[in-house]
C-alpha cells in the first residue's frame, strides 16, 4: 500500500487519476492539488465525487480528504507523484523526487522524447532546466518499455493519439512487413481530448452534431508518433498524423494505412498480431469480422485493434480504438504505476467496459 | 462465494448485469441464458466483453464460459437467479426457485405490486400462475424494505423511474409534509431505458437532437409510484407521472412537484432528508446550491437528490437523478443480491462515477 | 423591401437573425455590428456564412458586406434594428429609433413587461432610463398581440421558455377552464439556450449524456409567464417554473400541468384548441395519438402543441415544442418583422421542418 | 412550373426530396409513392410535415395532397420522376420515363456507372434488364457533367461518399499533380446515411457516443470512387476507401490523401482548386487557416473544401464536408433537376447554414 499524489487534480487528466486511484486496491492515502482551486474541496467543482471523499458513503471513503492543496504538499506526503500539467512543468517536481527517492509520472509532453530535447524543444518551444532527470526518464507504454518502467523512476506517459497509433502500428514495425513512408495515421477523438477549460471548441453546440480536422500537418503528436515508430522499425519513419473531433465526450479511433513491403493476407496478419499481443493484458486484437468500435472500450484500459490487407494486399490498414482518459491518459498512468511498484498490472483498472 | 445465473442475458438489463457480476468479489461463477442467442458465446454479441469471460485478459476471466445457455441449466446451475425478460414469464423460475431452495430477483414488473394482482392485472393484462410466489415476495427497494429483503427468498426488483421518484418522495411523504393529491412527477429518461430492439423509438436519428414526451397519462409505472407512495404516506396517493425520452443513453431525472401541508423552508426539508437518507449508501442528499445532474452518478448506483421549497413556501419541488441501468435497474438488482446473502450491501456496485 | 440591422450579430440570436433576413425576400440591405468583433467580417467568426454575404455563391449575395460595424452606423443606415444584447442596453436604442422614425424590436428581456418596471427592475436590477419608450412598447407574441405589434414601433421578443409556456396555456386560460393556481410548467432546453459565451455549462463533456435542472424557482422567465398567463386568465396566476438543460442544441420542451375547473375530456379541450389557433400560421395542434417532438419543429418556426386531460379528467397537461432560436427567438422576432411592415407573416420563416 | 414525383417517399433521402420540392418555386405538384405506407399520409409517418401539405399554414400548401400512392400514379402525373428506391429497382421506371417523354433522376446506384455493367453487377449483384435506358443516362455531378445534365433524360444521382471524394480530388487529379495510385480516401459519416430501417446499427445506444469503421476494403462506394478519379486522370486510379460511422444525425467528412508528383506548397494548390471550382454554385474553397466542418454546411446544399500540402511538400491532403442528405443526396437530386429544366440552379436548394 502506498501514498499517491495528482498534481494538477481538476484538469481532465487529473480527475481521472482522483477516480481511478480512489478505487486503487494498492493505493492507501490520496494527495491533490490544484493552482486555480487551491484550499477548495475537489467536490464542489467535481460533485459526481460528493460523499465520497472524507465521508460515509462506499467502500473508498477515508483515502483523502477531498482538499486540494499546494504542489509542494502533495509531493511531500506521497510516494508516488502524478503530474497533470501543462507543458513543461513537470521538470522541477521530476527533480525533486528523484533527489528524494519518490517516483514520478507525468501525463504531459515533457518525458516522452527520451533524451531527443531537439525534437521536444522544436514542439513545444521550451528548453531542459534538469537534464539529468531526462537522462533516467522511461517512456511509459507498457507494450514497447515494461522491462524498463518497472525499474524506473520518472516515466513519461504516452499521448492519447500516440498510445492509439503506435499499438496499431508496433507488431507491423518489428516484423518489418510495411514500408516505413508514408506511413498514413488518420485519427478521430472525443472532445475530452481537447481538456477542460471552456472554449468555443469545446462548446456544445459548436461540436455537437458536427466533425472536423484540425491541426493538419502541425500537431504535436506526429513527433511522437514517429519517434515510437523508429524505435519500433529501427530507422526512421515517415508518419503523416492527421488529428479530428468528433461529437462524443470519450474515445479514439485511429486508422492507420502503411504499403506491405509483400503481399500478404488479413488471417495471417492478424495471427501475427494476435501472437504479438498475446501476453498483453490491455490489448484485444479482434477476431475476424468485428470492427473496433469506440464503445466497446468506453470507460476501460483496453485498446482494440483490427488488421485488413486491402488494396490488392498491398496495403495494410489497422483500426484501434481505446479510451483516451484510461489507455490513453490516466489509466495507462495508472497501468505505468503498477509496474513501477510491482503490483498487479491490472490493479484498479481492470473495469469491463460497458455496451452503451 | 456464489453462483449467480442470469435468464435473458442479451438485453440490456441483462447484459449490465453480466458487466456487474463478472467483476463482483463475491461471485465465483456466472452461467447465463438467452432464447434468442442459445448456443451463441455473448462475446459476439457484445464485443465489449471480448476476452474477459473465459479468456486471458484481466481479473475476470474464469468465471463463465461465456456462452449462452437454456434458463434450465441457468436455474439448474446458480444459487441466484437474475430474470431479465418481458413481464409475466418469471413467475415459474420463481416457483422453482423457492421449491429447490435458491433465490430469486426479477427484473420485470411482475414482482412489483406484493399481492394486488389486480392492479398488475390491468397495467400489465396478465393474470398470476403461482399466487403462492408472490405471497412471499418483497419488493426490492433497499431503502424501503432492507430488512425484509435481507431474509426474502423472491425480490421484484422496482422499475427505473419509480426508483427515482420514490426515492425523490419517500421522506417527505413519510414526514407528512405533503399534500398527497395531486402529486406530479415529470420524468426524463435515456434511450436505455426503450430497450435493446431496434425501432424508429431508438434510432439515432429519431430520438438524437430531440426530446419528446410519451405515454402521457398511460404508463405502467404510475401504478408502481403509486403504490409504493400510498404505503410510505399510510394512505391513497394520486400521483400524476409523464415519462420523457432524451437523447442521452444512459440516466433518469426526475423533477417532482407535491404541495407542502405547511409552508417550510427549504434548509429544513433538506435537513430533513439528509437524516433520513444518512445511513443509506447509495442515496446523496446534495448540498446547497448543487443541482442534481444525471452525468454525475452516470455509471454507478448513486442516486442523487436535492429539495426546493418553491412557490413562496408552498410547494415541495424534488430533484432526484440516477443512472437507469445501476440504481434503476442492474444495479439495485446486485445491491439486492448483497442483502439477500449478507455481502457488503456496496459490492461489486461501488464504483466512483465519471466527472464526464 | 426594407433594410434591416442587427446590433449584435455575434451572438447566437445575432447570427441566427444574419442567417434569416439573408434569406428573407423583403429584405434588399442587411448591417450587423458587433462590439466584440468591430471591423472583421462575420464569415470569419462564423464559416457557415462564407460566400454567403458580399460574394459569389447563391441567391443572397450582394445584401451586405458581412462588415461588423458600429451599432450607429447600424442604426443609421437601418429602416428596422433588431438588438440582440445583453439585458438592459437596448432603451438608448429604443429612443433613438423613435425620434428618428425607425423601428425596434429587442431580443432581450427590456420590452417584455410592458409597463411594470417594477417586476423589470426586481429580477433584471435595472432600472429604466427611457421610460417614454416603454410607453409605447408591444409585447411580441403574434399569438396574443397581433394587431397591437402591427401599429407598434417598439417590440419586445418574448423569451424562449415564455413562448413556449404560454402558447401551452393561452388557449385554456382565455377559455377559463384551468385553476390558475399553481400552474406548474416543467421545461427542457437544448443548449443554444444558453448562449454562446464559452462556459463549463455548455462545454460538451459537462452537458452531453447528461441532464439537470437549474435555477429552480429563480428563473427570470417565470414573471413574464405569470405576466402573460394573468393577461390570459384576468387575474393573478401562480405559476412554478423550472428549466432544465438536455444534450441537444435546439429545441424547447414545456410540459405544463394545471387543475382543471370541471371535468373535461381530451377531444373536448384539443377540439377547443384547434380552434382557437386555427387562424394562426405558426402554432400547430396535434391530433390524437401524436405526442409533440422537438425534432418535429426543429429549424423552423412552428410550435406543435398537444392536450391531454389526465388525473381522471381533474388536470389539464399540455405539451408544447418549438425551436428556442427560431419562435423561441429570432424566428419570431423576424414575425414580428413581417407584421410590424405588412409582409406576410410568414416570409422568410416558412421553412419546413426536416425529419432528421 | 413543373410537376415532380417521388417514387419512395418514405425512406429518408425521400422524404428530404419532399421537403425540398415542397418549398421549390418552380415545382407546382408533388406526387408521392410508397409501397410499405400506400395509402397512408405522409404526415402520420413523418409529422414535422403536419399541416404542410394539403393544409391551412404557410406558403407550401396545396401542392400535394400528402397522400402516399403507387408508383405507377406517381409516374403519370408527373414531369420529372425522382427514384428513392433500393438498388436494381429503378430502371423499369426509367425505360417508361424514356418512352413517354418524362425525365427521371434516379437517388440508387443504378446509374452511377455509365455503361460498365461489369462493375455494376459485381458491386451490386444484378445485371440490367434495360440496357438501353443505361446508355443515355448521364451521371449527375454537376461539377463534372453540367452540360450532359442539361440535356439528359435519366440522371444516376451520385452516392454521398463518392460526391465528397469526387469533389476532393477533381482538380488534383484534371490539373494532374498527384500521383493515382494509391488514393486514401478516409470517410466519416452521420447515422442518417445508414438509412431510416431500424437496426442495432442506428440503434442510439450503439451508435451515441462511438465512433467505428466499417465495411473496410468493401464498400460499395469505393468502385463509384475510382471510376470518377478515373475519368478525371484519363486513367485507372487506385483508391483505398474507408468509410467510418460517427455519433452525428448528418454530414460527411473525407480526409483524402494523395502523393504529389512534384513538390507544391498549400497556397498554390488552394489558388488552383479556387480557381477550378470559381464558378460552383455549391463549392467552397475555403480560406487559409479555416479548416472544413460539417456543422458549416449541414442543412445546405454546400461542399466545402480544404487543402494541405503536408509531409514536406510530398502528399497532398484534401478534407471535404458535404450533408450527406443534401449535397450527398436530395439536394444534389434538386440541383439535377434544376439544370434538366433550365431553372436557376440553386433554386429551392440555396438555404444558409446555420452556425449551430
Amino acid at each position: 500500500m502506498i501514498s499517491a499524489g495528482i498534481i494538477g487534480a481538476t484538469g481532465y487528466a487529473g480527475v481521472e487519476l482522483v477516480r481511478l486511484l480512489l478505487q486503487h486496491p494498492d493505493v492507501k492515502a490520496l494527495y491533490i492539488s490544484s493552482v486555480s482551486f487551491e484550499g477548495q474541496l475537489i467536490t464542489d467543482i467535481y460533485p459526481n465525487l460528493y460523499g465520497l471523499c472524507a465521508s460515509k458513503n462506499g467502500a473508498v471513503c477515508g483515502k483523502t480528504t477531498g482538499v486540494l492543496g499546494t504542489a509542494d504538499e502533495v509531493v511531500e506526503a506521497s510516494d508516488v507523484v502524478f503530474t497533470a500539467l501543462p507543458h513543461g512543468i513537470a521538470e522541477q517536481y521530476a527533480d525533486r523526487c528523484v533527489k528524494t527517492g519518490k517516483k514520478l509520472i507525468d501525463l504531459s509532453a515533457d518525458f516522452r522524447f527520451d533524451e531527443d530535447e531537439a525534437t521536444f524543444t522544436q514542439w513545444y518551444k521550451k528548453e531542459w532546466e534538469y537534464p539529468a532527470v531526462h537522462a533516467e526518464s522511461v517512456y511509459g507504454l507498457p507494450e514497447m518499455n515494461r522491462e524498463r518502467i518497472r525499474c524506473a523512476r520518472i516515466i513519461g506517459n504516452p499521448g492519447c493519439y500516440v498510445t492509439s497509433a503506435t499499438l496499431a502500428l508496433l507488431p507491423a514495425l518489428k516484423a518489418g512487413i510495411i514500408e516505413t513512408d508514408p506511413i498514413i495515421v488518420d485519427s478521430k477523438s472525443g472532445v475530452t481530448g481537447a481538456g477542460r477549460t471552456a472554449s468555443m471548441t469545446n462548446h456544445f453546440c459548436e461540436c455537437g452534431e458536427s466533425a472536423a480536422a484540425y491541426a493538419v500537418g502541425a500537431h504535436r503528436h506526429q513527433p511522437e508518433i514517429a519517434h515510437n515508430c523508429a524505435k519500433a522499425a529501427g530507422k526512421p519513419c515517415g508518419v503523416v498524423f492527421t488529428p479530428h473531433l468528433l461529437p462524443m465526450s470519450r474515445g479514439i479511433i485511429s486508422t492507420v494505412y502503411a504499403p506491405l513491403v509483400r503481399e500478404l493476407d488479413t488471417e495471417r496478419i492478424r495471427s501475427m498480431y494476435a501472437d504479438f499481443y498475446t501476453d498483453e493484458p490491455f490489448v484485444r486484437v479482434l477476431p475476424a469480422g468485428k470492427n473496433p468500435t469506440t464503445k466497446n472500450v468506453r470507460g476501460s484500459n483496453y485498446c482494440d485493434v483490427q488488421v485488413y490487407a486491402v488494396h490488392g494486399g498491398k496495403m495494410l490498414q489497422i483500426v484501434s480504438v481505446l479510451d483516451n482518459m484510461l489507455k490513453g491518459a490516466s489509466g495507462q498512468a495508472v497501468q505505468n504505476m503498477n509496474l513501477l511498484y510491482g503490483f498487479a498490472e491490472t490493479a484498479g483498472i481492470d473495469m469491463v467496459p460497458a455496451a452503451f
